[in-house]
This record gives C-alpha cells, structure tokens and sequence, in this order.
C-alpha cells in the first residue's frame, strides 16, 4: 500500500527573486544619500550590497560618519546584480570615478541595460565611464564639470533616461530612493512604502 | 628702546564656542533619521556626540545598517551639552526608554531647560523619563502608546512645545534638523545650510 504525500511548501519571501542592488561607499561619500538608498531598498525587500572601495570594511563618509560595508567592491559579483546606485559626496565621486574595478562594473552593467542610479555629485562618475545619458540631473554646478547638453536642473527630483536614473542631492535622496523602489518593484510597493516613510513631497518638484 | 609686538590672534571657527549636540544610538535605531540628524548638524559646525548605549562602539540599525558611534554612553559629560536629540526606530526606541543612563541624561537636560529632541518613535523615550511636553508629535499611531493630549498629528513636520522638539519619521528627518539648526545657530545658518541641502519642501506640511 502506498500513502501519497504531497507536500505543499509555503510560498515565503526567500522563493520570489529578490533584486540585488549594489552601494559602494568610497572614503567621503555622503551620508544622507547613501543610507537613504541603503534603508529604503532594504524596506522593499531589495537586498542591498554595500560594498567598500577601501581596503577596510568601515568607510568614512564627509561628515565624519563611519559605516560599514558588507563586502570588498573586488569581492562582488557583477553578474547577479539589478542595478548599481552610487551615492554623493565629491571625495566618493571622485574615488567613484577613478576606480578601475568601479568604472568597469558601470560600463558591464551599461551593455547589458541593466539600472543604474546616481545622486548628486555621482552622476560625475557616471559620465567617467561613458555610461551617462542624455537627460540627467546632479548637484547644482556639478554640471559644469559634466559639460553636457540635458541637464535638467531642478525641474524633477529624479530623472530618468533609459536605464540611467539621476538625482539632485541630500534633500532629494528619499525620493530618489522611492523611485528606484518603483522601478525595480513596482508601482503597489511604492505607494505602500512612500505612504510609511511619510514622504508626501515626493511628487512635488 | 621698546619695540611693541601686538600679535593679532585671527579668529578662527575654533575660538567661536561650538554647540554641543548628543544622538545615542541603541541597537535597531532608524538610520535615515540618526545619519540626517548627524550629518545636518555637522554640516552647521554642530559638535555632534555620537554615542553608543551597547558594549562595542558599532551599532546596528533596524535596516542593518551599522554606524560607529564616538563614545559609550556612560562617558559622555552631560553638563556639556547643549542638546540631546533621539532617533527613531522601535527597538532603539525601547532601549531608550529603559536604559537608566540615557533616561537620567533626559531628566538631567529638562531639568536645566536645555533642547531635548525626538523623532518618530523617539517621543516615547521621552514620555517614560517624564520630560514630554504638552504638545507634540511623533510616528503616526505611537501617540496610541503614549497616550497623552497634546499629540498634533501631520499639522507640521516639527512642533516645539518649551525646550522639546519632536517630528514624525524618516522623510520629516532632515528638516527637523535643520529645525534644530535654526533653534540652536539661527535663521541665517538655517536658510544657509536649508539651500545647500535642496531642502525646498521643510516649510511645507
């Protein structure tokens, strides 16, 4: 005699693919920016690999604020990644920018259209690797140093063209976060967070 | 023969009395609301205390995002201080209200009239040490646990009631920093540091 036993597993959050998102923070990033997009991500389920550019794990952000990363940049692995989103700060960006391991993830990303987010100073970076859209914004006078036609100034707090999204600065993160919340998961996980994080100015300019 | 040498000593940041600000961290404390608070203040030349109510000096927050904190509770001068401010967060919040330490801090500040601020679940910690005022606001159905009159809702990002600031969660963070700013250097710094930040949207609801 048999006895057929089905198992049913529960459907838990660890079946459904979860999107992976990479933060790298480089000595003098900007705080603010970058635990907004670390905290708000992780509230959507995302997870959020913070990676150090450093040899040490525990980075310095320009406001003397210590955090620490989960990983060594060179430790990541580009391949299983959703998006990379760079966070302010010119001594990051700078970092940001002239780190080979850094330039080459955003231009392996880049063809294979995957997101890629930056804010403030970090669209900068963006631009080094060649990766920078047309439309974008940055930090108010970190155009110049872009030199390009389409920037958009403060006419949104998030720009988005193709698979490249921008923002302005510190003031602007939350939002930004929230918009690459609803790129990634959808318009319901949006709403549901924006709505807890008590972010009634996101829509506005 | 006198030659007279009169040496002009210039006047540097560090001979202007620096304010003196504490944030304590507990395990599971919100990060976009400790990280806005430290990093606002700082920007205004804030000498910010950032101290940990745990053994190590790393803390972990509710998103698990880990700051260094500067120094252990227990050391810090409290007759020194010009403010202490509280980050949200349940878990941080809790730990807050039941560490003797930190709620001795709170009746020592009160007591003096110095700032007390408190963000999202933070007002909570406040009310256990008794130093609550009237008025206030905090994270939407917190006020069910403190169950006090006086609780204003989403009437603005930040209401001060004698020497205690509150707000409402982590997109009121910064500009009730930067309320803070006003409150303790002023208009001009405040509108200074408001415009820097992008922060068009604190003088809205």
């Amino acid at each position: 005699m048999f006895i057929k036993i089905i198992v049913k597993l529960p459907k838990t959050k660890e079946m459904v693919m979860k999107k992976k998102v990479l933060v790298p923070l480089a000595t003098a990033f900007e705080e603010i920016e970058a635990v907004s997009i670390i905290d708000v991500l992780r509230r959507a389920e995302i997870e959020v690999i913070v990676a150090s550019l450093n040899a040490g794990m525990l980075v310095k952000g320009a406001n003397g604020i210590s955090i620490q990363a989960d990983v060594a940049l060179a430790d990541v692995d580009v391949s299983t990644l959703d998006m990379v989103v760079l966070p302010g700060g010119w001594g990051g960006t700078h970092a940001l920018a002239e780190d080979a391991t850094m330039q080459n993830i955003l231009r392996e990303m880049d063809k294979k259209g995957k997101n890629i987010g930056a804010i403030c100073a970090a669209p900068f970076a963006l631009n080094a690797a060649g990766v920078l859209k047309e439309k974008y914004t940055c930090y108010p006078s970190v155009e110049e140093e872009i030199q390009k036609d389409g920037y958009m100034g403060d006419a949104q707090m998030v720009v988005e063209d193709k698979n490249v999204m921008t923002s302005r600065g510190p003031a602007t993160a939350l939002c930004f976060a929230l918009a690459i919340v609803k790129k990634l998961c959808g318009e319901e996980q949006y709403a549901a967070l924006k709505a807890g994080l008590l972010a009634t100015y996101c829509d506005e300019k």
